[in-house]
């Protein structure tokens, strides 16, 4: 099946990054592309930044639909232009955010989020409140690290290791979300430092698509989500 | 004071309706300005068409920030780029759509939106879960017509108003509230027919954005509608 | 228009501070009068204060519907007796409480409130529920200081201050709403010191009444704000 | 222990009829008094009489503190002046509307509230959200009789049996509550024809206040219950 | 009238506790029996604890019914095996846990819970929403002490009254509810040391069981609560 | 990897369907096993029935945890006897219920629940509200046909999809889930006749039960989910 994951921002770096993560874990028959999207800002911080992002979106999506892209997954924590790119496709498309909170729902019953800057928590909060799904998440945190200097920097690990401690804590919460993409290549290792799962939305969000997929199921195309409309000009 | 009405599509037509619309209940100290965005969609059907707005509505924020633009509304229903408007503005921001709820609710105990497609149903709806608004809104209907027909159609009232009598008694609802700025023509007559307050947001958003800004008050540049970050490329 | 803002306790020096508040902002159309009832407790200082205050508020509407005021605000931030004197007027009645938090969830995503005495928390939060205005709202504080010091005592500024700076902090809230109406006074300051926008109620208030009047829009006289029965005796 | 029951309407009718059902199952060593309030509205029907008959109201209860009653029934479904009344004694003090929200809750996951008027359901609903329970509500509906023609004409037991019917069917609801004191006389009669719970408040709220007092448990004189303050006049 | 007061567990010394606790202030006429469940856990600390209890609860219910028990408590904060026994009995049914947050909630704008675990936690607050009682609830704490250790050793009496006077204070709360049938034999020493009302579910629920079944309140037959079906072999 | 898909009840015939449901889509590499419990209730009708069923689980999920399972899915739309199961496992345990809903919610903004029974709407609305999940929900119906008669009849699919129809229309819903196990195997045929996705939990569950596996995320051991304690006897 043909799946792709489209690091909504400009930075062909994150989308290495990305794609090292997801090709270790796609299953066998899965043609797999991972793309970002020139033209779009260098990271997504803040709300113009992801109208931007999910200005350049749109057209990945209508190319992406027409090569035949079976599923889509959106790399941003934010869920860049999820609904928009919901209506231009037929088969499912995920946001990394929501994979990652409907996982955390499901292995405990509180977990927090941890992501890069202050900025991002309402957009995140946002989204949750549209997901309904806030019942079960403690807290939002932001590390204050911006979204570049987390990719760049192996050093921020201790600060994130510290930050979880402290959450976990705090929060009485049974698990951590990795509220940022560029965090994904730390999961793993903070998982175990910590004793409790820690999600990574992009490994969660790739199998999902994969399997939802596999099982016919897309994106609803009545009401919401329908094709949009040609304008009668 | 500098206040400036954004339409976010690209209709000419439309601005020139909300122009008269404005004029005629501005302050006399007001300097108004009334814009669409040529390059935008011809109308916002969806949230594919909410994106391509909103992302040509970030160029006229800069230009309005720039030009001392102090008070900004955004007229469409569907709140278009609220939040990412927000950062790029000091003073403050109104959507048409929440300007319009939050006045229903202090004039009702109980209201009903008509929007005009069942598509933006999910997009009202999921604005008023990020304001906190859904307690008083009874429910969200749609007329099901296309924008630019409500535009174009005067005799599409008759219909307006029939739904208008039918939804206050399904619902149980007080006041009524325009759910697209193309209804804003026919507010008041619609308010004489039906006995109950009908809100136009288009109204409301402009005496209040020139409140806020007599009374000093502006969007809050701390966390959320903080300044966009500056890339570090 | 004829406008009345009504402070619903018996204090006429409160009553005068509102004057000179309103008096420097209402439109020149207004015709403003600002009253407070004698016999009506000397300040509202939890529930009971609430209702004795409240019945007196009943003769003062009846009288101003008479008089033909056409729009009133209740300057208590409790919004003492709002829903009774909605039903005994036609105009729009807005109270300052919920004027100030419609207001602070369009200027920030996350707002605090300060008001006088941790007693009036309850009443504040029953109405915000009532309202449906939870959402945005981070949190309320009480300054532990009774009203009508800190009408009395501009000492009180520099507490006002250090507790403004640590909520916001506490509660990463980017607005803060002055949660009294002895508080209008110092508004301005806080904000100019504090760096985020101050919500006064009683100037929002005054405005937006001043605004629903200009267009129309009053109290909806259907179900719960119908006119009072007349008792078959 | 001496328990009265408030009827803050002016009807001695009414106080009559709670008589008799009070005194039918109050416990032996309960010295029960049944009052009206003179001078206060004839019937509570909406906010307005609400506020007249709370003021009435706080005079009884501090009358009632004096005398040592122990615990206080408010036998209006409105639960008129619950929270004043309140910081006005130290027993407990139950309203009839609360009361039967809080049994209906524990009898069935899923029950109706039947009232008088149509404009008394958002005094109902407001007081609802501010206990927090809406969750098992599924609806409240209008008979749309008002209150003292409830009281005197007995043929009115048709309607409410056909309306209840009706609505449990709408509803799916497992249970009804009286929404009204003038309904009390009804509540063992229907619950026959109906086959369900059928809650009547009065009798709810007059045995649990016994409970309490006789537990030692009275109303939370920390914070918002407090003694209401004395004002430095 | 015959109630029955079930211990979940298998422990005979909880039954002691418990019995001693009822004995003292139940009703003349009450035929008064409390039972434990040999073969059952003997403590009843999380979920699988949860499930096992409820299992051999469901036999004593059967039991009951036959022998013409007309009202049951369940005497487990958890409410353990809640819904299934109301499923097993025509008269009510109430948990501690259930009828200790609404009587706290008619004392008290905001109370907190201090159980036992904190495992325990999220069990309670699922039954919370469940309830939909979470509004006035302020938050759930755990003393972190094992169920049978607080039977068996009165020493823990000074770090309850301890936690108790920090949980009130920290989360603002004007009532304490006994989180644990455990903690009965406190809530009244409590109380006096706290000055504010402390809510021990044993006590409430036998109460308030009798007054249901005095005024012929029972757990609706119709649909959640029906009869199980039979299976058709 | 070894998964294990448990059918709470009794019925063989009922693990034989779910068995040919799953092998077809099972990943290559995954040891599958479908069992039932024999002892338990021959089919899941109401809270008693699921109180039998979970007891019976809590064995077979020790047993498989001694087995090395690694995954778990529990089949019954109730998701029966869940959280007890995941304090028994350190892998993933995901009921067939929150599956689905969890899906339904990335792939529409309002899907409705069609279940066999009136009774079991109750269950699944506790779950909803303690997965926090009902935001997206319009409502849940009950096609009234007893689980094992769905098994057996095919000619219940003609209903099935007359209700279908009439849901998604009264609803405004976008997506249909599947609300019993028994309805596994309609979901394809349904989907093409209704057009609009329609999940069933049950293969979702299976495929995200593997996916969580092959990524190392488990159930939380920490706080609520941890190994249930050993007694001190």
């Amino acid at each position: 099946m043909k799946i792709r994951v489209i690091n909504p921002n400009g930075s062909a770096g994150m989308a290495q990054l990305l794609e090292a993560t997801c090709q270790g874990i796609k299953a066998a028959d899965t043609q797999l592309s991972v793309i970002h999207l020139p033209g779009s800002v260098a990271s997504i911080e803040g709300a113009a930044d992801g109208v931007c992002a999910a200005y350049h979106l749109l057209g990945a999506m209508r190319q992406g639909q027409e090569e035949g892209v079976q599923g889509v997954v959106i790399a941003c924590f934010d869920d860049t232009g999820l609904d928009a790119a919901r209506e231009l496709a037929s088969g499912p498309v995920l946001g990394i955010g929501e994979a990652a909170m409907h996982a955390a729902s499901m292995l405990s019953v509180r977990y927090s989020i941890l992501t890069s800057l202050p900025r991002s928590i309402h957009i995140i909060e946002r989204n949750m409140h549209s997901y309904g799904l806030q019942r079960r998440c403690a807290n939002i945190h932001a590390a204050d690290i911006p979204v570049l200097e987390l990719e760049r920097d192996p050093a921020h690990y201790l600060r994130l290791r510290a930050l979880g401690q402290q959450i976990l804590r705090d929060d009485r919460s049974e698990c951590l979300v990795m509220g940022c993409a560029g965090m994904s290549q730390w999961a793993q290792r903070l998982q175990e430092d910590l004793g409790v799962p820690v999600v990574d939305g992009v490994q969660v969000a790739l199998k999902w698509v994969e399997s939802l997929v596999q099982l016919g199921l897309g994106s609803s195309k009545s009401l919401s989500y329908a094709w949009p409309r040609s304008k009668a000009v």
